[in-house]
Formats: structure tokens, sequence, C-alpha cells
């Protein structure tokens, strides 16, 4: 990021969080039970819905050879939105289509869905960390040059924080902890059973699929205040 | 609600809560900072989009002297999910078809959409208590008879729970108060900025639109432990 891109998304997150606080209401102004002043603020992205694959199934659906072009990056060092999109079908017969690729290639084929799109497609996601995929549904995947069907890799990804080991000494939370997320505003609410990712190949940002963005009104660029 | 019914009722939502607590994660066994022993629990309902609409707009919509039909009863007195469907506009050009008008005829049209229909339609949805609606974004609404283009009218409706004075009283809330609302589970939430309204004309329900219900995994049925 540039400096002139970093102050612009400072600026504007600033704004929005004094918008915010001023439209709080009479609730927020009483003393919380947690201590406003060692808040631990961490960024927030929302995911949309995404695939993760191996390189066996991005070759079946795009092409024998075929390389993912990048979208954009990620906040995850190596991480990538690709240009490549995919549609998947549930059992309902209902499709969704333009679900974006995430790169590079994995060792698993995972789908990353929220609990309105699994209603949509007739499947009963099961709340999953990464890569946790034992007993999740199946899911059809087209791409332009052919379509896998996936005998299992549909989940709702677990809320989860990615941190580097500093970040989690100096905000006092350790890899595996289980914490809640609390997002003021007048559609505020608290996240509970959010995990703490911690790894130095990691970058500091809170995972959250569109379900809780929209239910709690927030975008990428907001900042949630985590509650150990 | 006939014995047997009421039994059914009671035991699928016993075994859904032992589910979900059996499911909860470490963070949930840990004391919450509220008292337990004292949990006021209010039965849910999960509000899809639906319309409220002046009889004037109704013969607009439907034709001269129509009347709605009932298609379901609703928790409140004299309330009701009409067979009448519309569909809705927004500025995007996209459209929102089924949604469900709400009866009996009101003194105010209102169109009550979550925040994700409001980006699909191109609206910036504003959290509004029911009839405060001025400077709420206009919407188009077309039925059989007619389309009826209102000036205002589109809103993302404030969580709020209903209940009598006898209710309140029992569970030492007042009308008007802005309280917390917590939904256990792996999808754990705490939901700020409920509002309680009291009326002896009401029956004792929560209501919340599909975007909180998404977020939390919950449906019509569970219960919300009130944090006031």
């Amino acid at each position: 990021m540039t400096d002139q891109a970093s102050i612009t998304r400072i600026s504007d997150e600033i704004a929005k969080r004094v918008k915010s606080r001023l439209s709080e209401s009479d609730s927020l102004s009483n003393p919380p039970s947690f201590n406003p002043r060692e808040k631990v603020l961490i960024p927030v992205s929302v995911s949309g819905r995404h695939i993760h694959m191996t390189r066996e199934v991005l070759e079946s659906l795009f092409g024998k050879g075929h390389d993912l072009g990048i979208y954009r990056k990620l906040s995850q060092p190596g991480e990538f939105a690709a240009t490549e999109q995919v549609t998947v079908v549930g059992p309902s017969g209902r499709a969704i289509e333009k679900v974006r690729v995430l790169g590079p290639p994995r060792k698993f084929t995972q789908v990353e869905l929220s609990r309105s799109d699994g209603m949509r497609l007739g499947l009963e996601l099961p709340v999953r960390r990464t890569g946790d995929l034992s007993g999740s549904p199946g899911i059809t995947v087209i791409g332009p040059a052919g379509t896998v069907v996936l005998s299992h890799g549909a989940i709702c990804a677990t809320r989860h924080v990615h941190m580097t080991g500093e970040d989690a000494r100096a905000f006092g939370l350790r890899d595996g902890q289980i914490v809640r997320a609390r997002f003021a505003g007048e559609r505020g609410v608290i996240l509970e059973n959010v995990l703490i990712r911690v790894s130095d190949r990691f970058a500091l940002d809170f995972h959250l699929d569109t379900d809780d963005s929209n239910s709690a009104g927030i975008d990428t660029g907001c900042f949630a205040e985590i509650i150990p």
C-alpha cells in the first residue's frame, strides 16, 4: 500500500468509526463488562464465498496446465483472489455463479460458503476450520473446461483472526484461543466463538463471512474489538 | 396450540438447545459477565422481507376493493401473513420477487428488507423503528393490478422484542429500553441495540431479520437470552 493509500484508508476508517460512535445508542454509553481502556482492535476482511482447490481440480475445471491469474492480492502473504471464477450447484438444483477461486492451489479442495448460500443450495453447512473437511457435504463445481463432483468440501468457515506471534504477544492472545469480537454501531454485535490463529506466515486480519458482516452492518476496513 | 403440538414444540426446542450446548466451545464454559441463574429467555421469530401497506396502495397493486387473504396468522394478535405477494425493484434495476404482504392494512406503507436485500436493490437502508419512515429511500412495488412508486418507506427494521406489560414487569424491562440479546451455539452472537416494545396488544416475541438469523445460525422457535 502506498503512503497516500494508507492515509486515505486510515482517514476513511476514522470517519467511519466516529460516525459509528455518534450513532451508538444508550446501551453503549453504559460501561461494558470489559475494560475499554485496553481495547484490542483488529482490522476486518469480509470473505465472500470462494473456493480453494488442488492443482488436479484446477486442471479439470480450467484445462491441462492452466495457471491461475492474479485478480487481487489478499491480506495473507502469498494468497490471492484469482481471475478465475466457477459455478457451484447443490442438491436443491440451484446454482451460485461467479464463485471466486483463491490461489495458490492447495493440498485440498474446499468451498467456503455462508449459511444463506447453503440454504439456497440445499446444503446444511458445518462450521469448520480450514482443511477440516471430513464429513462435510459434497458439491458440484463447474468450470469452463469441465465439471468436478466433490464428495465433500463445502463448509461454513469458523470465524477466525490471523495474526503473527508478535501480534499475539502484544495482545496477550494465543494460538487456538476462542474469543469474542465486538462491532459497535446501530447494528452492533458481539460475535462468539472466534478462533485466534497465530503464525509468522500470517498478517493481522479478521475473516468474517457475509452473513456476519451483513448482520453487523460492517465492511472490509472496519475494526473489531477483541474480548478475550 | 394443542397440547400435542405444545409437547412437540417443547421437545424439539429442548433437543435443539441440548445440541447447541454440547457444541459450545471453551469460551462459553467460562462464566459470562451476566448472571446465568437469572436468564430472561424470549422466543424468536425470523422476519423475512415483507411489506405493510395502506388500503390505497393495496388497491393500486391488487385492484379496487381487494381484500387480503390470510396465508398464516402471526405471533402478534390480529396480524397475518397474507396470501398476496409483490415484487420490489430498487435503483440497481434488480428485482426481488415474492415479497410477502402482511395484513391488515396500515396507515403507512413500509417495506422491511435485510441489509443484503438492500445491497441487491442498490439501496442504503436506514435502521428504523416501525412507522419512522422520514428520509428513508423510495422503492418501486409491483402487483398484479398495478405498480406503485413509493417516494420513501424502505427500511431495515430495528431489532425488537414485543411483550405485554405483564411480561415486562416479570422480566424487569420497560418500554423503549435498549438491551442485548444472546444466542448460544457454535455461531453464537450477542446482538446489541435491541428495542423492547411493551403493549398489552402484543404477544411475547423477538423479531429478527434474516441477516441476523443467518449470522447466528438460528431459526424461528429458538430462544434469545436478554441481557439488560
